[in-house]
C-alpha cells in the first residue's frame, strides 16, 4: 500500500511543522510576557535571559522554514496542505519578528534601570496582557482552524490600538511635565509601540486562519486604530 | 515536446513573479523617497497621496502570493527553483512592511505640520537616502544574484545603526531644550526607527541571495547595532 504509506507519512509531516510553530508560538508568548514583567519591575536580571533565549526562536524559525523545504521537495503538496505548508513559513516569520520583539523590550528595559521613574504606569502591564492574550489566542485559533475565533482577533486589534494611544498620551504628559522623564519616556514609548507591533503579527497570524481553511486572503484593508498620531496631544502650553 | 514546453512555461511562470517583485520593490523604493521628502518639507498634500498609494503596493503582494501559489500547485518546482519561489513570498512580505513603513512615516509627516520645527535635521534626510538606498541595491543583488554585493548590504546595515542612534541624540537634545519639540521629536524618533526597520528588511532580502543561490540561510547573529539603547544619552543635567 504505498499509496496510503506516502499519504501517512504526508500527514506525519505537516503534522511535525505545525508542532514546531505551537511551541515556537508557547516560547515567544513566554518571552513577551516576561519582557513586559522586566520592564514594570526594572529587572535587568531577567531582561538578560530574555534576550539570550531570543537565539532559540530563530533557531525555530530556521528549523521551520527546513522542514517546510523538505516537504515542498518531497510531497508536492496541493489545496489545503498546499495552503497550511505556506502559511508556516509566514507564520514562522511573525513569530520570529514577535520574539525580536520582546527582546528589544527587554534591552530597553536594562537601560530604563538607570533613569528616573515614570510614575502610575498601570496601562503598560495592561497593554502587555492584551496583546499577549491576542497572540495566545491566534496561534489557538490557527490550531483548531477556528474562524470565528480568527474573526474576533481582527476587531481586537482595533480595542488595543486605542489602549496604546491612551498610553503614549500618559507617557507624553509626564515627558512634558518633568524633563528627567523624557529619557526614560521615550524608552517607554518605543515599548508600547513593540507591544502593539506583536498585536498586528497575532492579527497577521489570525488572518491565516481563513487563507488556509478557505483559501481566501484577508482583504489589506484591516480595520484600522488611530494609531499614535496624536492630534490634540498633550502640550507644553496646557495647564497641568 | 511537452517536456520542453512545460520547462519553458515554468521558467516564465518564475520570470512572471520575479518581475512582480521588482516592480513593487521599485513602487516602495519611490514610496520611500517620497516619505522622507513630505516629512522634511512638511508637505501633507504629497503625504496624503503616499498613503492612498499603499493599498497597490498591497495588491502586488496578494499577487505574487498568487503566482507562488499556483506554481507551486501546478508545477511542482524542485532545487534553486523552490528556492526562489519560496524566497519570493518572504521578499514580498518584506516589500508590503516597507510600504507601511513608508505610508506610516507619510501619516506622521501630516501631524508633523501642527508643530513646531525642529531645526537643523540634516541627519534625517541623509538616514533616509541610506535607507532608501540600501533597498534598492538589496534588490539589485537579488535580481543580479550577486553574493558579494548581498553581503555588503549586511555590513552596510550597521553603519546604518550607526547613523539612526546619532539623529536620535540629537532629536533627544532637542526635545531636552526645548518642551515645545517634545510632541515633534517623537514623532521623528518614530520616523527615524521606521527608516532603520526598512533597512533591516532590505538586509532580509540581501540574505535571501545567499540562500536562493546556495540553499544556506544566513545565520541569525547578524551584526547588530547598539540600536537605541541611549547608554550615556543626553541628561537634563548636562550643560547645554
Amino acid at each position: 500500500m504505498p499509496a496510503e504509506h506516502t499519504v501517512k507519512a504526508f500527514t506525519e509531516d505537516l503534522d511535525k511543522i505545525e508542532r514546531s510553530l505551537l511551541e515556537m508560538g508557547g516560547l515567544v508568548e513566554a518571552q513577551i510576557a516576561r519582557a513586559v514583567t522586566a520592564v514594570a519591575q526594572r529587572d535587568s536580571e531577567s531582561a538578560a535571559r530574555i534576550i539570550e533565549q531570543d537565539s532559540e526562536i530563530d533557531r525555530y524559525e530556521q528549523d521551520v522554514q527546513e522542514q517546510v523545504e523538505r516537504l515542498f521537495a518531497l510531497r508536492q503538496p496541493v489545496a489545503q496542505d498546499l495552503r497550511m505548508t505556506i502559511s508556516a513559513i509566514q507564520i514562522a516569520g511573525y513569530l520570529e519578528r514577535a520574539g525580536d520583539l520582546a527582546a528589544s523590550m527587554a534591552r530597553r528595559s536594562i537601560v530604563l534601570c538607570e533613569t528616573r521613574e515614570v510614575p502610575g504606569l498601570y496601562a503598560l502591564p495592561k497593554l502587555g496582557d492584551a496583546s499577549h492574550t491576542m497572540l495566545k489566542d491566534a496561534l489557538d485559533a490557527y490550531r483548531d482552524r477556528n474562524i470565528d475565533q480568527a474573526k474576533s482577533i481582527r476587531h481586537r486589534d482595533r480595542e488595543l490600538d486605542d489602549m496604546y494611544v491612551a498610553l503614549c498620551r500618559e507617557l507624553l504628559t509626564h515627558m512634558l511635565e518633568d524633563p528627567h522623564r523624557i529619557t526614560p519616556g521615550v524608552h517607554l514609548l518605543f515599548v508600547a509601540k513593540n507591544l502593539e507591533r506583536i498585536a498586528d503579527h497575532a492579527t497577521n497570524i489570525a488572518e491565516l486562519v481563513d487563507y488556509v481553511t478557505t483559501g481566501t486572503r484577508a482583504s489589506e484593508d484591516r480595520p484600522r486604530g488611530r494609531g499614535f498620531l496624536m492630534e490634540g496631544a498633550p502640550s507644553p502650553d496646557d495647564p497641568t
